[in-house]
Protein backbone atom coordinates (compact mmCIF):
# COMPACT_ATOMS: atom_id res chain seq x y z
CA UNK A 1 0.00 0.00 0.00
CA UNK A 2 3.09 2.36 0.98
CA UNK A 3 4.77 2.00 -1.74
CA UNK A 4 1.80 2.49 -4.34
CA UNK A 5 0.36 5.76 -2.00
CA UNK A 6 3.93 6.71 -2.69
CA UNK A 7 4.07 5.91 -6.17
CA UNK A 8 0.88 8.24 -6.91
CA UNK A 9 1.82 11.08 -4.23
CA UNK A 10 -0.89 10.62 -1.90
CA UNK A 11 1.67 9.91 0.45
CA UNK A 12 4.49 11.91 0.74
CA UNK A 13 6.33 10.81 4.41
CA UNK A 14 5.84 6.91 5.89
CA UNK A 15 7.41 5.79 8.79
CA UNK A 16 7.48 2.29 9.18
CA UNK A 17 6.99 0.50 12.82
CA UNK A 18 7.71 -3.58 12.66
CA UNK A 19 9.38 -5.56 15.36
CA UNK A 20 11.32 -7.06 12.63
CA UNK A 21 14.20 -4.76 12.15
CA UNK A 22 15.45 -6.77 9.16
CA UNK A 23 12.28 -6.02 7.88
CA UNK A 24 12.87 -2.69 8.62
CA UNK A 25 15.66 -1.86 6.83
CA UNK A 26 14.82 -3.92 3.78
CA UNK A 27 11.88 -1.66 3.57
CA UNK A 28 13.73 1.43 3.81
CA UNK A 29 15.98 0.16 1.32
CA UNK A 30 13.46 -0.66 -1.39
CA UNK A 31 11.80 2.58 -1.15
CA UNK A 32 8.43 1.61 1.01
CA UNK A 33 9.05 3.36 3.75
CA UNK A 34 11.41 6.63 4.65
CA UNK A 35 11.65 6.54 8.36
CA UNK A 36 12.28 3.81 10.84
CA UNK A 37 9.94 4.76 13.98
CA UNK A 38 8.65 4.05 17.60
CA UNK A 39 4.79 2.91 16.83
CA UNK A 40 4.42 6.52 19.40
CA UNK A 41 6.31 8.60 17.25
CA UNK A 42 4.90 7.57 13.71
CA UNK A 43 1.17 7.25 15.37
CA UNK A 44 1.79 11.14 16.58
CA UNK A 45 3.33 12.42 13.57
CA UNK A 46 0.92 10.88 11.01
CA UNK A 47 -2.50 11.58 9.06
CA UNK A 48 -3.11 8.72 8.16
CA UNK A 49 -2.02 5.44 10.11
CA UNK A 50 -2.41 2.10 8.56
CA UNK A 51 -2.04 -1.04 10.86
CA UNK A 52 -1.25 -4.16 8.60
CA UNK A 53 -0.24 -7.05 11.30
CA UNK A 54 -2.13 -10.32 12.18
CA UNK A 55 -5.37 -10.02 13.37
CA UNK A 56 -4.76 -11.20 17.08
CA UNK A 57 -2.28 -8.49 17.16
CA UNK A 58 -4.80 -5.60 15.60
CA UNK A 59 -6.52 -6.18 18.83
CA UNK A 60 -4.18 -5.70 20.51
CA UNK A 61 -2.84 -2.63 19.10
CA UNK A 62 -5.44 -0.31 17.36
CA UNK A 63 -6.80 0.42 20.86
CA UNK A 64 -3.18 1.85 21.85
CA UNK A 65 -2.97 3.74 18.56
CA UNK A 66 -6.53 5.20 18.74
CA UNK A 67 -5.31 6.61 22.31
CA UNK A 68 -2.70 8.78 20.74
CA UNK A 69 -4.94 10.10 17.89
CA UNK A 70 -6.88 13.33 17.61
CA UNK A 71 -9.95 14.21 15.51
CA UNK A 72 -7.63 14.88 12.48
CA UNK A 73 -5.91 11.57 12.30
CA UNK A 74 -7.62 8.29 10.61
CA UNK A 75 -6.80 4.83 11.11
CA UNK A 76 -7.34 1.95 8.93
CA UNK A 77 -6.39 -2.21 9.48
CA UNK A 78 -6.61 -4.51 6.46
CA UNK A 79 -7.30 -7.72 8.43
CA UNK A 80 -8.85 -10.98 7.02
CA UNK A 81 -11.89 -10.91 9.88
CA UNK A 82 -13.46 -7.92 11.32
CA UNK A 83 -16.02 -8.88 14.35
CA UNK A 84 -13.28 -9.12 16.90
CA UNK A 85 -11.40 -6.04 16.05
CA UNK A 86 -14.01 -3.80 15.79
CA UNK A 87 -15.48 -5.84 19.42
CA UNK A 88 -12.64 -4.65 20.57
CA UNK A 89 -12.67 -1.08 20.26
CA UNK A 90 -16.48 -0.48 20.29
CA UNK A 91 -16.09 1.78 23.70
CA UNK A 92 -13.12 3.55 22.67
CA UNK A 93 -13.56 7.26 22.92
CA UNK A 94 -11.82 7.71 19.52
CA UNK A 95 -13.72 4.71 17.90
CA UNK A 96 -14.58 6.92 15.06
CA UNK A 97 -11.64 7.67 13.96
CA UNK A 98 -11.01 4.06 13.10
CA UNK A 99 -12.08 2.63 9.57
CA UNK A 100 -12.31 -0.94 9.58
CA UNK A 101 -10.91 -1.76 5.79
CA UNK A 102 -10.27 -5.63 3.92
CA UNK A 103 -8.49 -5.51 0.41
CA UNK A 104 -9.05 -8.58 -0.91
CA UNK A 105 -5.88 -9.48 -1.95
CA UNK A 106 -3.14 -10.71 -1.17
CA UNK A 107 -0.22 -13.26 -2.29
CA UNK A 108 1.17 -16.41 -0.34
CA UNK A 109 4.62 -14.59 0.22
CA UNK A 110 4.98 -12.05 3.02
CA UNK A 111 7.64 -9.25 3.81
CA UNK A 112 8.71 -6.07 2.26
CA UNK A 113 10.63 -7.93 -0.67
CA UNK A 114 7.25 -9.27 -1.58
CA UNK A 115 5.67 -6.13 -2.02
CA UNK A 116 4.61 -4.67 -5.64
CA UNK A 117 2.68 -1.50 -6.07
CA UNK A 118 0.53 -3.13 -8.87
CA UNK A 119 -0.85 -5.43 -6.03
CA UNK A 120 -4.50 -4.32 -5.72
CA UNK A 121 -5.36 -3.16 -9.25
CA UNK A 122 -9.13 -3.91 -10.10
CA UNK A 123 -9.98 -5.93 -6.89
CA UNK A 124 -12.37 -5.15 -4.29
CA UNK A 125 -12.20 -3.38 -0.81
CA UNK A 126 -14.72 -3.89 2.08
CA UNK A 127 -15.36 -1.13 4.50
CA UNK A 128 -17.11 -2.31 7.46
CA UNK A 129 -19.72 -0.84 9.89
CA UNK A 130 -18.98 3.20 8.06
CA UNK A 131 -21.64 4.48 10.28
CA UNK A 132 -19.27 4.04 13.12
CA UNK A 133 -16.33 6.14 11.46
CA UNK A 134 -16.04 9.61 11.20
CA UNK A 135 -17.19 11.63 7.89
CA UNK A 136 -13.71 12.59 7.32
CA UNK A 137 -12.13 9.04 8.48
CA UNK A 138 -13.99 7.44 5.77
CA UNK A 139 -13.91 10.34 3.07
CA UNK A 140 -9.64 9.37 3.66
CA UNK A 141 -10.26 6.11 3.49
CA UNK A 142 -12.08 6.17 0.05
CA UNK A 143 -9.00 8.38 -1.31
CA UNK A 144 -6.63 5.78 -0.17
CA UNK A 145 -9.21 2.92 -2.01
CA UNK A 146 -9.28 5.36 -5.04
CA UNK A 147 -5.12 5.81 -5.42
CA UNK A 148 -4.86 1.62 -4.93
CA UNK A 149 -7.21 1.29 -7.75
CA UNK A 150 -9.76 -0.61 -5.47
CA UNK A 151 -13.27 -0.80 -5.68
CA UNK A 152 -15.25 0.00 -2.65
CA UNK A 153 -18.30 -2.34 -1.03
CA UNK A 154 -19.69 -1.56 2.71
CA UNK A 155 -21.13 -4.13 4.85
CA UNK A 156 -21.81 -4.96 8.87
CA UNK A 157 -18.35 -6.34 10.22
CA UNK A 158 -20.52 -9.65 10.79
CA UNK A 159 -21.78 -10.03 7.15
CA UNK A 160 -17.79 -9.39 6.10
CA UNK A 161 -16.82 -12.54 8.27
CA UNK A 162 -19.78 -14.70 7.35
CA UNK A 163 -18.52 -13.88 3.36
CA UNK A 164 -14.20 -14.17 3.68
CA UNK A 165 -15.23 -17.65 5.34
CA UNK A 166 -16.16 -18.57 2.02
CA UNK A 167 -14.51 -17.04 -0.36
CA UNK A 168 -11.39 -16.37 1.00
CA UNK A 169 -10.41 -18.31 4.91
CA UNK A 170 -11.72 -21.82 3.76
CA UNK A 171 -9.40 -21.88 0.23
CA UNK A 172 -6.81 -21.90 2.49
CA UNK A 173 -7.96 -24.58 4.66
CA UNK A 174 -8.48 -26.71 1.17
CA UNK A 175 -5.30 -25.42 0.03
CA UNK A 176 -3.10 -26.38 3.65
CA UNK A 177 -4.97 -29.92 3.95
CA UNK A 178 -4.66 -30.83 0.09
CA UNK A 179 -0.70 -30.09 0.98
CA UNK A 180 -0.90 -32.38 3.65
CA UNK A 181 -2.48 -35.01 1.71
CA UNK A 182 0.20 -35.08 -0.37
CA UNK A 183 2.75 -34.86 1.55
CA UNK A 184 1.74 -37.48 4.05
CA UNK A 185 0.83 -40.34 0.73
CA UNK A 186 3.65 -39.23 -1.62
CA UNK A 187 7.03 -40.02 0.08
CA UNK A 188 8.96 -39.41 -3.09
CA UNK A 189 8.92 -35.63 -3.07
CA UNK A 190 11.35 -35.55 -5.86
CA UNK A 191 8.16 -37.06 -8.27
CA UNK A 192 6.37 -33.97 -6.68
CA UNK A 193 8.52 -31.51 -7.65
CA UNK A 194 8.65 -32.72 -11.28
CA UNK A 195 5.23 -33.96 -11.92
CA UNK A 196 3.30 -31.04 -10.05
CA UNK A 197 1.03 -29.69 -12.66
CA UNK A 198 0.13 -26.36 -13.16
CA UNK A 199 -3.16 -27.35 -11.85
CA UNK A 200 -1.56 -28.98 -8.70
CA UNK A 201 0.55 -25.49 -8.32
CA UNK A 202 -2.73 -23.56 -8.57
CA UNK A 203 -5.16 -25.27 -5.66
CA UNK A 204 -1.85 -25.83 -3.33
CA UNK A 205 -0.27 -22.38 -4.05
CA UNK A 206 -2.32 -20.94 -0.62
CA UNK A 207 -0.69 -23.67 1.38
CA UNK A 208 2.63 -21.80 1.28
CA UNK A 209 1.07 -19.18 3.22
CA UNK A 210 2.36 -18.74 7.08
CA UNK A 211 0.36 -19.73 10.10
CA UNK A 212 1.45 -16.46 12.10
CA UNK A 213 -0.94 -14.74 9.51
CA UNK A 214 -3.91 -17.30 9.45
CA UNK A 215 -3.80 -19.09 13.02
CA UNK A 216 -5.44 -15.90 14.18
CA UNK A 217 -7.61 -15.54 11.57
CA UNK A 218 -8.87 -19.05 12.00
CA UNK A 219 -9.22 -18.47 15.30
CA UNK A 220 -11.49 -15.04 15.23
CA UNK A 221 -13.41 -16.48 12.14
CA UNK A 222 -13.98 -19.83 14.14
CA UNK A 223 -17.66 -20.23 14.02
CA UNK A 224 -18.14 -19.31 10.38
CA UNK A 225 -14.95 -21.26 9.11
CA UNK A 226 -16.58 -24.37 10.69
CA UNK A 227 -19.58 -24.26 9.04
CA UNK A 228 -18.08 -23.36 6.04
CA UNK A 229 -15.51 -26.47 6.85
CA UNK A 230 -18.01 -28.58 7.55
CA UNK A 231 -20.61 -28.50 4.21
CA UNK A 232 -17.45 -28.34 2.60
CA UNK A 233 -16.48 -31.71 3.86
CA UNK A 234 -20.08 -32.98 2.89
CA UNK A 235 -19.21 -31.78 -0.54
CA UNK A 236 -16.34 -33.75 -0.53
CA UNK A 237 -18.19 -37.17 0.97
CA UNK A 238 -21.00 -36.83 -2.28
CA UNK A 239 -17.90 -37.45 -4.77
CA UNK A 240 -16.55 -40.08 -2.61
CA UNK A 241 -20.04 -41.76 -2.35
CA UNK A 242 -20.78 -41.15 -6.40
CA UNK A 243 -16.97 -42.85 -7.10
CA UNK A 244 -17.61 -45.77 -4.67
CA UNK A 245 -21.14 -46.55 -5.56
CA UNK A 246 -19.74 -45.49 -9.30
CA UNK A 247 -22.61 -43.74 -9.68
CA UNK A 248 -21.05 -41.64 -12.50
CA UNK A 249 -24.33 -40.12 -13.40
CA UNK A 250 -24.03 -37.94 -9.71
CA UNK A 251 -20.53 -37.40 -10.55
CA UNK A 252 -21.41 -35.63 -13.25
CA UNK A 253 -23.78 -33.87 -11.96
CA UNK A 254 -21.80 -32.61 -9.15
CA UNK A 255 -19.35 -31.23 -11.66
CA UNK A 256 -21.62 -29.66 -13.82
CA UNK A 257 -22.93 -27.72 -10.80
CA UNK A 258 -19.48 -27.23 -10.15
CA UNK A 259 -18.93 -25.52 -13.50
CA UNK A 260 -21.57 -22.99 -12.41
CA UNK A 261 -18.68 -21.08 -11.06
CA UNK A 262 -17.55 -20.28 -14.64
CA UNK A 263 -20.42 -17.86 -14.71
CA UNK A 264 -20.21 -16.11 -11.51
CA UNK A 265 -15.58 -15.85 -11.64
CA UNK A 266 -14.91 -14.26 -15.03
CA UNK B 1 0.44 -29.72 -29.88
CA UNK B 2 -0.27 -29.22 -33.32
CA UNK B 3 0.13 -25.39 -33.22
CA UNK B 4 3.72 -25.40 -31.80
CA UNK B 5 4.54 -28.49 -33.81
CA UNK B 6 3.59 -26.68 -37.07
CA UNK B 7 5.46 -23.18 -35.47
CA UNK B 8 8.62 -25.35 -34.76
CA UNK B 9 8.46 -26.71 -38.51
CA UNK B 10 8.05 -30.77 -37.22
CA UNK B 11 4.56 -31.05 -38.50
CA UNK B 12 4.57 -29.87 -42.06
CA UNK B 13 0.80 -31.05 -42.64
CA UNK B 14 -1.95 -31.67 -40.34
CA UNK B 15 -5.31 -33.53 -40.29
CA UNK B 16 -7.70 -32.56 -37.94
CA UNK B 17 -10.81 -35.27 -36.65
CA UNK B 18 -13.67 -34.76 -34.74
CA UNK B 19 -17.29 -35.56 -33.96
CA UNK B 20 -17.95 -31.61 -33.35
CA UNK B 21 -17.54 -29.87 -36.75
CA UNK B 22 -17.66 -26.32 -34.97
CA UNK B 23 -14.59 -27.15 -33.36
CA UNK B 24 -13.22 -28.29 -36.46
CA UNK B 25 -13.42 -25.30 -38.48
CA UNK B 26 -12.17 -23.11 -36.24
CA UNK B 27 -9.08 -25.62 -35.66
CA UNK B 28 -8.38 -24.70 -39.56
CA UNK B 29 -9.98 -21.32 -39.16
CA UNK B 30 -7.15 -20.47 -36.50
CA UNK B 31 -4.74 -22.57 -38.19
CA UNK B 32 -4.42 -25.42 -35.94
CA UNK B 33 -4.83 -28.02 -38.94
CA UNK B 34 -4.65 -27.73 -42.43
CA UNK B 35 -7.67 -30.65 -43.77
CA UNK B 36 -10.68 -31.36 -41.88
CA UNK B 37 -10.46 -35.43 -42.55
CA UNK B 38 -12.30 -38.78 -41.50
CA UNK B 39 -10.48 -41.24 -38.84
CA UNK B 40 -9.55 -43.39 -41.03
CA UNK B 41 -8.13 -41.09 -44.06
CA UNK B 42 -5.73 -39.04 -41.58
CA UNK B 43 -4.54 -42.27 -39.98
CA UNK B 44 -3.31 -43.82 -42.90
CA UNK B 45 -1.58 -40.77 -44.73
CA UNK B 46 0.11 -39.72 -41.23
CA UNK B 47 3.46 -40.15 -40.13
CA UNK B 48 2.58 -39.47 -36.43
CA UNK B 49 -1.28 -39.75 -34.79
CA UNK B 50 -1.78 -37.86 -31.45
CA UNK B 51 -5.27 -39.16 -29.96
CA UNK B 52 -6.36 -36.18 -27.57
CA UNK B 53 -9.85 -37.23 -26.70
CA UNK B 54 -11.68 -38.31 -23.42
CA UNK B 55 -9.61 -41.07 -21.79
CA UNK B 56 -12.83 -43.69 -22.16
CA UNK B 57 -12.90 -42.51 -25.91
CA UNK B 58 -9.26 -43.20 -26.54
CA UNK B 59 -9.75 -46.85 -25.33
CA UNK B 60 -12.53 -47.27 -27.56
CA UNK B 61 -10.65 -45.55 -30.48
CA UNK B 62 -7.30 -46.60 -30.07
CA UNK B 63 -7.57 -50.21 -30.99
CA UNK B 64 -8.82 -49.03 -34.40
CA UNK B 65 -6.14 -46.84 -35.04
CA UNK B 66 -3.34 -49.31 -34.64
CA UNK B 67 -5.58 -51.71 -36.80
CA UNK B 68 -4.73 -49.37 -39.87
CA UNK B 69 -0.94 -48.06 -38.71
CA UNK B 70 2.14 -49.75 -40.41
CA UNK B 71 5.29 -50.14 -38.67
CA UNK B 72 6.24 -46.56 -39.75
CA UNK B 73 3.78 -44.73 -38.25
CA UNK B 74 3.48 -44.08 -34.66
CA UNK B 75 0.70 -43.10 -32.47
CA UNK B 76 0.52 -41.31 -28.77
CA UNK B 77 -2.16 -40.58 -26.46
CA UNK B 78 -1.89 -37.51 -23.95
CA UNK B 79 -4.54 -38.60 -21.63
CA UNK B 80 -4.60 -38.07 -17.39
CA UNK B 81 -5.16 -42.22 -16.94
CA UNK B 82 -2.60 -44.64 -18.13
CA UNK B 83 -3.46 -48.13 -17.26
CA UNK B 84 -7.00 -48.44 -18.33
CA UNK B 85 -5.71 -47.30 -21.97
CA UNK B 86 -2.62 -49.57 -21.76
CA UNK B 87 -5.02 -52.65 -20.82
CA UNK B 88 -7.24 -52.10 -23.98
CA UNK B 89 -4.46 -52.77 -26.18
CA UNK B 90 -2.08 -54.87 -24.46
CA UNK B 91 -2.49 -57.79 -26.80
CA UNK B 92 -2.87 -56.09 -30.14
CA UNK B 93 -0.55 -57.07 -32.79
CA UNK B 94 0.60 -53.22 -33.39
CA UNK B 95 1.00 -52.15 -29.67
CA UNK B 96 4.22 -51.20 -30.27
CA UNK B 97 3.25 -48.75 -32.38
CA UNK B 98 1.83 -47.03 -29.53
CA UNK B 99 3.48 -44.29 -26.97
CA UNK B 100 1.57 -43.68 -23.98
CA UNK B 101 2.02 -40.02 -23.43
CA UNK B 102 0.73 -37.44 -20.73
CA UNK B 103 2.02 -33.55 -21.16
CA UNK B 104 1.48 -32.36 -17.32
CA UNK B 105 -0.48 -29.33 -18.91
CA UNK B 106 -3.72 -28.45 -19.01
CA UNK B 107 -6.04 -25.50 -18.78
CA UNK B 108 -9.77 -25.45 -17.55
CA UNK B 109 -10.70 -24.36 -20.81
CA UNK B 110 -11.71 -26.28 -23.74
CA UNK B 111 -11.96 -26.68 -27.89
CA UNK B 112 -9.30 -25.28 -30.73
CA UNK B 113 -9.91 -21.35 -29.84
CA UNK B 114 -8.03 -21.82 -26.25
CA UNK B 115 -4.89 -22.89 -27.92
CA UNK B 116 -1.66 -21.79 -26.86
CA UNK B 117 1.88 -22.85 -28.69
CA UNK B 118 3.35 -21.55 -25.13
CA UNK B 119 1.42 -24.48 -23.72
CA UNK B 120 3.63 -26.63 -22.25
CA UNK B 121 7.01 -25.29 -21.63
CA UNK B 122 9.10 -26.02 -18.91
CA UNK B 123 6.90 -28.67 -18.00
CA UNK B 124 7.13 -32.52 -17.35
CA UNK B 125 5.85 -34.96 -19.64
CA UNK B 126 5.61 -39.01 -19.20
CA UNK B 127 6.10 -41.92 -21.09
CA UNK B 128 4.88 -44.89 -19.49
CA UNK B 129 6.12 -48.64 -20.26
CA UNK B 130 8.20 -47.87 -22.78
CA UNK B 131 10.26 -51.02 -23.26
CA UNK B 132 6.72 -52.17 -25.03
CA UNK B 133 7.30 -49.37 -27.65
CA UNK B 134 9.29 -49.80 -30.91
CA UNK B 135 12.09 -48.16 -30.87
CA UNK B 136 10.99 -45.96 -33.64
CA UNK B 137 8.45 -45.28 -32.31
CA UNK B 138 10.06 -43.77 -29.14
CA UNK B 139 12.18 -42.23 -30.44
CA UNK B 140 9.68 -40.19 -32.72
CA UNK B 141 8.05 -39.44 -29.23
CA UNK B 142 10.90 -37.96 -27.68
CA UNK B 143 11.13 -35.10 -30.67
CA UNK B 144 7.72 -34.70 -30.38
CA UNK B 145 8.71 -33.76 -26.44
CA UNK B 146 11.69 -31.96 -27.55
CA UNK B 147 9.90 -29.98 -29.44
CA UNK B 148 7.33 -28.91 -26.85
CA UNK B 149 9.78 -28.15 -25.12
CA UNK B 150 8.62 -31.08 -22.49
CA UNK B 151 10.97 -32.65 -20.33
CA UNK B 152 10.36 -36.55 -20.05
CA UNK B 153 10.10 -38.84 -17.10
CA UNK B 154 9.45 -42.56 -17.39
CA UNK B 155 7.20 -44.90 -15.40
CA UNK B 156 5.17 -47.84 -15.46
CA UNK B 157 1.46 -47.29 -16.21
CA UNK B 158 0.43 -48.06 -12.32
CA UNK B 159 3.07 -45.86 -11.03
CA UNK B 160 2.00 -42.95 -13.20
CA UNK B 161 -1.52 -43.25 -12.08
CA UNK B 162 -0.67 -43.58 -8.36
CA UNK B 163 1.22 -39.92 -9.15
CA UNK B 164 -1.47 -38.06 -11.01
CA UNK B 165 -4.36 -38.98 -8.26
CA UNK B 166 -1.78 -36.41 -5.81
CA UNK B 167 -0.60 -34.61 -8.60
CA UNK B 168 -3.35 -33.67 -10.81
CA UNK B 169 -6.91 -36.08 -9.67
CA UNK B 170 -7.37 -34.95 -6.07
CA UNK B 171 -6.71 -31.00 -7.11
CA UNK B 172 -9.50 -31.12 -9.51
CA UNK B 173 -12.04 -32.94 -6.73
CA UNK B 174 -11.26 -30.10 -4.06
CA UNK B 175 -11.56 -27.44 -6.62
CA UNK B 176 -15.14 -28.96 -7.79
CA UNK B 177 -16.20 -29.13 -4.03
CA UNK B 178 -15.10 -26.44 -2.97
CA UNK B 179 -17.22 -24.40 -5.77
CA UNK B 180 -20.45 -26.17 -4.47
CA UNK B 181 -19.55 -25.11 -1.05
CA UNK B 182 -19.47 -22.15 -2.09
CA UNK B 183 -22.29 -21.71 -4.33
CA UNK B 184 -24.50 -24.09 -1.15
CA UNK B 185 -24.39 -21.48 1.38
CA UNK B 186 -23.66 -18.30 -0.58
CA UNK B 187 -26.83 -17.93 -2.29
CA UNK B 188 -25.73 -14.11 -2.84
CA UNK B 189 -23.75 -14.78 -6.35
CA UNK B 190 -22.97 -11.16 -6.39
CA UNK B 191 -21.08 -10.99 -3.58
CA UNK B 192 -18.83 -13.70 -4.52
CA UNK B 193 -18.31 -11.97 -7.76
CA UNK B 194 -17.75 -8.59 -6.48
CA UNK B 195 -15.51 -10.55 -3.27
CA UNK B 196 -13.91 -13.07 -5.14
CA UNK B 197 -10.29 -13.17 -3.92
CA UNK B 198 -7.32 -14.16 -5.86
CA UNK B 199 -6.69 -16.56 -3.61
CA UNK B 200 -9.91 -17.91 -4.20
CA UNK B 201 -9.70 -18.11 -7.75
CA UNK B 202 -6.72 -19.79 -8.00
CA UNK B 203 -8.23 -22.89 -5.79
CA UNK B 204 -11.43 -22.77 -8.01
CA UNK B 205 -10.16 -22.24 -11.13
CA UNK B 206 -10.26 -26.41 -11.94
CA UNK B 207 -13.52 -26.20 -10.80
CA UNK B 208 -14.11 -25.32 -14.29
CA UNK B 209 -13.07 -28.38 -15.91
CA UNK B 210 -15.68 -30.05 -17.73
CA UNK B 211 -17.06 -33.24 -16.84
CA UNK B 212 -16.78 -35.06 -20.40
CA UNK B 213 -13.62 -35.02 -19.81
CA UNK B 214 -12.71 -35.71 -16.37
CA UNK B 215 -15.64 -37.96 -15.34
CA UNK B 216 -13.98 -40.68 -17.56
CA UNK B 217 -10.55 -39.88 -15.74
CA UNK B 218 -12.33 -40.21 -11.95
CA UNK B 219 -13.81 -43.53 -13.53
CA UNK B 220 -10.71 -45.15 -14.65
CA UNK B 221 -8.57 -44.21 -12.05
CA UNK B 222 -11.01 -44.85 -9.07
CA UNK B 223 -8.97 -46.42 -6.73
CA UNK B 224 -5.79 -44.29 -6.71
CA UNK B 225 -8.53 -41.40 -6.55
CA UNK B 226 -10.51 -42.97 -3.67
CA UNK B 227 -7.21 -43.35 -1.46
CA UNK B 228 -5.92 -39.67 -1.92
CA UNK B 229 -9.49 -38.54 -1.11
CA UNK B 230 -10.39 -40.45 2.05
CA UNK B 231 -7.06 -39.15 2.82
CA UNK B 232 -7.66 -35.53 2.02
CA UNK B 233 -11.18 -35.98 4.15
CA UNK B 234 -8.80 -37.16 6.60
CA UNK B 235 -6.70 -34.23 6.65
CA UNK B 236 -9.95 -31.49 6.37
CA UNK B 237 -11.12 -33.61 9.81
CA UNK B 238 -7.78 -32.54 11.97
CA UNK B 239 -8.29 -28.94 10.93
CA UNK B 240 -11.73 -28.92 11.79
CA UNK B 241 -10.97 -30.96 15.26
CA UNK B 242 -8.38 -28.46 16.19
CA UNK B 243 -10.76 -25.57 15.28
CA UNK B 244 -13.30 -27.22 17.05
CA UNK B 245 -11.01 -28.02 20.44
CA UNK B 246 -9.21 -24.53 19.85
CA UNK B 247 -6.16 -26.59 19.72
CA UNK B 248 -4.79 -23.79 18.07
CA UNK B 249 -1.26 -25.54 18.77
CA UNK B 250 -2.42 -28.19 16.33
CA UNK B 251 -3.51 -25.79 14.10
CA UNK B 252 -0.38 -23.63 13.55
CA UNK B 253 1.24 -27.78 13.42
CA UNK B 254 -0.90 -28.18 10.36
CA UNK B 255 -0.20 -24.69 8.94
CA UNK B 256 3.88 -25.28 9.13
CA UNK B 257 3.34 -28.53 7.47
CA UNK B 258 1.94 -27.58 4.84
CA UNK B 259 4.61 -24.87 4.33
CA UNK B 260 6.96 -27.66 3.82
CA UNK B 261 5.53 -27.52 -0.20
CA UNK B 262 7.08 -23.93 -0.31
CA UNK B 263 10.19 -25.95 -0.42
CA UNK B 264 9.03 -28.82 -2.95
CA UNK B 265 7.38 -26.17 -5.75
CA UNK B 266 9.45 -23.45 -6.48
Amino acid sequence: MALKLRERHFADYVFGVDFNEKHLEDAKKIGIIDEISSLENAVKNSELIIIAIPVDATREVLPIVLNWVNDHQTVMDVGSTKSGIVEAVKNHPQRKRFVPFHPMWGTENSGPKSATALSFEGKAAVICNPNDSAENALKLAKEVAKNLDLHLLYMSAEDHDIHTAYISHISHITSYALANTVLEKEREEDTIFQLASTGFSSTVRLAKSHPEMWVPIFKQNKENVLDVLNEHISQLRKFKSALEKENFDLLEELIRNANRIRGILK
